[in-house]
């Protein structure tokens, strides 16, 4: 990114030094100095972002956080919280330079949140849990599949993403247009404000109008304006009956009106994805994936429903139905009758990531447009990209109910952002979000201000300064 | 309430004096000064809140609103938002006094949204309307109706709640256990904060991940922190084919716990009411109610299911299913086979405020309790009420799986607080929430600083002050 540092530097102090109490409050075990065992903190699971920490540290609980942000914030010390270190836009990892940031010191710690990995007992009437910042989202689906209910956000990081993470970057997937997003799913949260304060409403009813909503307002909030240390989440009931279809579609447009009328018609709809045939070659060459036809499609839809009763017959009624318009644009389908099936349709789309990450360091942009807008957007963002960057490949797939396009472009170096621009001009020039699940972070500061009102904007600035009035959290990340 | 005058005052200026520009900016006929045609404003339908306003002033579009809060900024004037003025805790209509609450002048206006009236085409594909504030809740869901949609939220005040305060108070009522709260609706949001400031986000794409979700946290803000002017909901299908049961029930433990099971079985389940023969006993006398079984029952549960195809048999299954064991309490059951028969039903529950209402003035508590202490609450109660307001009738009913409980006190005066402290009292006793959907208005003010940590209120006071600087939205609401 133009203006940032690519080279590592090393800290001006010693976090000891610098912070001579940080062991002290968390436990010598858990102040990570050491460059070697800092380093997995310090870069993002891409390899395109990174920076250096003074230290890496592992409270344990919200007391301890807030000790440590109150010493940070003493000697103006950064703090970049940590989840699973599984973003993508820089948000999780430190910056490769904090001055510009303004600052006081250039010097930030990583805070990790692993260790706040307490997880309650279902409250089996409500259909809510308490879990810690550190609890990742396969945990929290066991536990919560362990009660007979379920959590309603799902997405492929699930192994490592963790529930702070989660509500810092209003976490999204593939199950938000039947669940909603991280922020619908919050009834209460515990946090470390950037002056110290510890906000705490983990007890609450579902039902609770006492004032501002901070669980609502702390989700996407990036970590700049508090540190998550646990929430309380609602749960769904578990549905064990599934079906999925893959279908393949003439074009984008008729895979947003398929997908729109399928909803209308089907309650129990929970997904439904839009890939293309690059993308599904890399995971047939890298993942071993099936192709689910003999004839490459225009575009692929995959939609998956979920129900207490086996939802097959009701899906194959309603794609009967639908497909029989001249206009529909079915050309073929594949259902899947059991779970292994259903795991081989599914591995064509959540494989994406992986088998992208296979052919090298890709460029991921995320954005969101209005859905009667995704078709333009896809005819567009080729050849928008090998404008900018010649003999770039450009790799989509989505949510397509969402408008939620996840664009990987592969070729240009890691800090040529000449292509990552054509994507978010184009984004912008059609009416969307520069950021519709990954968040700013620091990838898309400068970009913020093209997207957002003036006036939102100002609004922002003014809560961040209300919450951390010395800018320690998550110093240059969303508000830059 | 104490330290309230409950005589009317008059106000120290004239408003065209103090405010010369108003008319300019609305319009002569938008500025009503005159004190007969103010009246209708300066109480709220139960006539237990009222005050006296400078003037009512009915701006038509966001910019004119932003001008009428520079202008009253500029003189340090207060504003009182005022949607469908249905609310019930005294947050829409001016207080008595001002000078308690920190504001320079003793006046306030009320600004009325009931001209921001404007309805947006349907987004059919992505399932989204853009409503003004003004817009009432029967006209929004008729609005969706006509385009194949509904929207999540429904309430008995339908007719006269508007979106704008619906937003401000964070609207529930009875479909909230499957759509969630009308913050859960918001994906987009206009509004004029208390500096002038127009934030302004109405054509973005359901995921939007760029900043702090402004939408979310002037849910529930009870018009301290901005006067919202306009929104961009989400819709969800329309479901056509309903069912609903009354069952009488041994009590409310079993009612919890049957509803909690069947919410499980039926991912269609839309709503589950509980209420008590008292309450039943007005619907009958004063709206012809008709009692569902012979015999009085010790509690009763309304359920809804809602689907694309007759729910019926499902429903039916699920309460054999449910019923058959001998703890289930399951005392009798009737269903409702025809829209009329449903209506009926529905008036059972629905009814209860209008009829409490023909028995005379009631204090009208609003709280949520932790779903497994809903039965220790509504057996004591009645106790505590009349050990603080001896012969004074209680009537409770409301939405059990979300904890949600409606108080309706009959018998104190006005301005006797003694019952409305018992309950709430009772209510922190058993970890609840003082507020479930109601808000904290002026009724609660001074029970805030029980229920929520004292983290919670200066993270809250620090928000109020940034986006609010002068204290002049709705003063004295809220944060006192």
């Amino acid at each position: 990114m133009p203006g940032l540092r690519w080279t590592p530097t090393t800290p001006d102090h010693d976090a000891m030094q610098l912070l001579p109490g940080l062991e002290r409050i968390v436990g010598a075990d858990h102040v990570l100095a050491d460059p070697a065992v800092r380093a997995g903190f310090e870069v993002d699971w891409t390899g395109r972002w990174r920076g250096v920490a003074l230290a890496v540290v592992r409270p344990g609980s919200v007391d301890e956080v807030a000790e440590v942000v109150r010493l940070c914030r003493g000697q103006r010390v950064g703090i970049v919280p940590q989840g699973g270190n599984t973003g993508l836009v820089g948000g999780g990892v430190p910056r490769p330079a904090y001055a510009a940031a303004g600052v006081a010191r250039r010097e930030a710690i990583v805070l990790s949140t692993t260790r706040l990995s307490g997880l309650g007992a279902v409250d089996e009437a409500a259909g809510e849990v308490v879990a810690g910042a550190g609890v990742t989202l396969a945990a929290l689906q066991h536990h919560a599949g362990s009660a007979g209910l379920a959590f309603g956000i799902d997405f492929g990081a699930r192994d490592s993403a963790t529930v702070g993470g989660m509500i810092a970057t209003n976490a999204g997937g593939i199950h938000v247009l039947r669940h909603g997003t991280m922020r619908e799913q919050l009834s209460g949260i515990e946090a470390v404000l950037g002056d110290g304060t510890i906000v705490r409403r983990l007890e609450a009813p579902r039902k609770d109008n006492t004032g501002y909503h901070l669980p609502s307002l702390l989700a996407g909030s990036e970590g700049t304006l508090g540190i998550v240390t646990a929430a309380r989440v609602h749960l769904v009931p578990r549905l064990d009956h599934r079906a999925v279809a893959v279908l393949g579609m003439a074009g984008v447009g008729a895979a947003v009106a398929l997908a729109a009328r399928l909803r209308r018609m089907l309650p129990t709809l929970e997904a439904a994805e839009l890939f293309f045939d690059d993308g599904l070659g890399l995971v047939v060459r890298h993942l071993g994936g099936l192709r689910p036809f003999s004839e490459p499609q225009p575009a692929y839809l995959l939609v998956e429903v979920a129900d207490v009763a086996d939802p097959e017959p009701a899906l194959v009624d309603a794609l009967a139905e639908l497909a029989d318009g001249e206009d529909a644009g079915v050309l073929d389908a594949a259902m899947a009758a059991d779970t292994t099936a259903r795991e081989r349709l599914w591995l064509l789309r959540e494989g994406h990531g992986d088998a992208i990450g296979r052919e090298g360091v890709p460029h991921k942009l995320d954005v969101a447009l209005p859905v009667g807008r995704l078709e333009a957007f896809v005819e567009r963002v080729g050849g928008a990209v090998t404008a900018a960057a010649p003999g770039a490949r450009t790799i989509v797939f989505g949510h397509v109910l969402d408008g939620n396009l996840h664009v990987n472009v592969m070729g240009p170096a890691a800090d040529d952002e000449g292509a990552d621009d054509a994507v978010l001009w184009l984004t912008l020039e059609l009416g969307g979000s520069i950021s519709a699940e990954h968040g700013i972070g620091i990838a898309k500061v400068r970009w913020l201000a093209r997207d957002r009102a003036p006036g939102d904007l100002a609004a922002m600035r003014a809560i961040k300064t209300a919450l951390d009035p010395d800018g320690i959290l998550n110093p240059g990340v969303l508000l830059g």
